[in-house]
């Protein structure tokens, strides 16, 4: 179980096989985010049909509703949620940082506030891992804390202790049918980044995370970051950049040696009725779009591709039909899943390297990380 | 083209088959509503698979939006949302009195505002067929006024204006490609509905209506108005009970001699959490279900139901997560055309008188019209 084999690599990119107990996952490959045991507005079977293969899910927001030990009753994650692929799980680190309130951090853990009721709760590490043996993800995460990548003193504070809580997620682990990973923190400080790679890359992981990118930091220092610490891990095992991304970065991301994405951006765009397309992002609102009889993307056979006109999601958008989130979400995600999958393809073929500019360039007006208000 | 052929009947009951220029439709039958050119939340593939055969999209709606000289240049409702079996356009004329705002009726037609931004427009019956030719469905109504039922002495003055209203619309009808319904009036005074019935069904319409039911009279009203109207009208053109309904009113509308149904009651229920079954309409937000492991319904066979359990509902209930309203959907949606479907082949075998008391205890649960509110 979890063995992860290489098949070809181009330069720093790999194209290689993660076996889990729900299959093999093909890598690089991109992952929706199912915040909620839902990808927001999406059938498992709308899931299957646009190519995903892992889908990740919440720990934070799952322990909070509908409560780990609910879903375990309940026969664990996959059965919840009906997906029968490969999963991961966060450790909960990210979001009690970035959304839950009054939180207090000292080496045991964190104290926070719910952001739905307000009540207290305290994630340790010992805690997110025992909330994740409850979910039964194939991949779970070690606990961390993110810290801005402007407040560079405090970087180094954060990352010793998400290095202690690394160690205490490993004793803590107690199922042989889960991959456990760690995750790589430092801020954009080179020193720290290669500390924290070194000693992440020294403890007995299945795979190896690196957070704390594309959280604020420039493009340049994300791109540096990759490139310092991806030589510095072992080429067995694989490698997740987490919470990344737009086209681009997955482009990046893979010649770096980033073998896992995942990102909220398709599903959010498609609920700000954007569209990723080799146009630039279109903001499917715009009049300019009304009597278009054009599919999103001449090139792409997602079924909302073959299916419709710019005009009518356009009058899905505009009348605040529901179908319009559905049917960009489907398309946005079978961008960037065919993306990554035509990617490895390249790397099997060794023309990925050929090939990075021309899909830079074709993808390059998608480059933003957040919606545009609409 | 639209001819219907009867293939069996017990007692007033019909099974059938009318011909369209978009396929057979096999009756009785119950109609999703697409209001806006979507059946919320569903894609066509979804409507498809559960087991939908006929839609109906609303001529006021879309009127206003995206207007139907667009969906003409785009060509046709068909294909704009990509529904390619039977389709049925209303006239507008319940939005018009039911919706839009600052009314003005007299005899040429209806001055009324837009629900959406306020702009003045003027509805004729010649208005009407004009934008249903736009919209190019199968099946067209005529324009029609329908009245309150408790305001018996307007029911009189509505019904002749309705009259008018329907040979108007026989003149202004220029497509051969669609059939034209013409709808009977009356409220609730059988004086009135015979009447209709007689002048309706003495004009060459290819099928007839029956309009303002299930509008606030009793279900002895509808019932009764139903068995006067239904034996007046010609055996060899469908029948149509408009905007109805429930469970118990397919059920007995098919006993009193309808064959097609629409309304908007499973996608509206679905949206405020609710769903048909045979133990009664289930809140999915009730904390009964919270660790439930069956599915709403052990007998159904929608993808809902083969695929979720009621806890899992719940949770996306709870969360407000729009998938819900999807599954939810999906599964009111199958209950009554699979219920509808069920009820054709008793027909056909002979067993629909038999099984009437069975089916009508079975959905007693189900029997209001409007969602409670949550």
């Amino acid at each position: 179980m979890f063995k992860y084999e290489i098949i070809s690599t181009q330069g720093r990119a790999r194209a290689g096989v993660f076996s889990t107990p729900h299959g093999n996952l093909e890598t690089p490959v991109f992952a929706p985010v199912g915040t909620q045991a839902t990808v927001k507005t999406l059938t498992p079977a709308q899931l299957e049909e646009l190519g995903a293969s892992l889908i990740l899910s919440n720990t934070y927001h799952l322990y909070l509703r509908p409560g780990d030990e609910l879903v375990r009753e309940l026969g664990g994650l996959h059965k919840f949620m009906q997906w029968s692929g490969p999963m991961l799980t966060d450790s909960g680190g990210y979001q009690v940082f970035s959304l839950a309130q009054t939180r207090k951090i000292d080496d045991e853990g964190v104290i926070f506030k719910s952001h739905i009721d307000g009540s207290t709760h305290r994630f340790t590490p010992e805690k997110s891992i025992q909330i994740q043996e409850d979910l039964g993800a194939d991949i779970i995460m070690t606990f961390d804390e993110c810290s801005d990548p402007n407040e560079a003193a405090y970087s180094e504070i954060a990352m010793e202790r998400t290095h202690r809580w690394a160690e205490r997620c490993l004793i803590a682990k107690t199922r042989v049918d889960q991959a456990l990973f760690g995750i790589i923190q430092g801020g954009v400080n080179p020193a720290l980044r290669t500390a924290s790679a070194q000693f992440i890359s020294s403890l007995p992981f299945h795979g190896i995370a690196i957070g704390g990118l594309s959280v604020g930091e420039s493009k340049a220092e994300m791109h540096s970051t990759l490139e310092l610490v991806t030589p510095l891990l072992p080429e067995n095992k694989p490698r997740y950049l987490m919470g990344v991304g737009t086209p681009e970065d997955l482009i990046n991301g893979v010649a770096r040696g980033i073998d896992i994405f995942d990102c909220v951006l398709p599903t959010r765009l498609a609920r700000h009725n954007a569209a990723f397309s080799p146009e630039g992002r279109l903001n499917l609102m715009n009049a300019t779009f009304a009597r278009d009889p054009r599919p999103i993307d001449e090139s792409c056979d997602c079924y909302t591709c073959k299916t419709f006109t710019r005009a009518y999601l356009r009058h899905l958008v505009v009348a605040r039909e529901l179908l319009a989130g559905t049917l960009l979400s489907i398309h946005n995600l079978h961008a960037l899943i065919q993306l990554v999958k035509n990617i490895r393809i390249s790397i099997l073929n060794g023309t990925f390297e050929s090939k990075v500019p021309a899909w830079l360039t074709q993808w390059q007006g998608n480059a933003e990380r957040e919606p545009k208000q609409v």
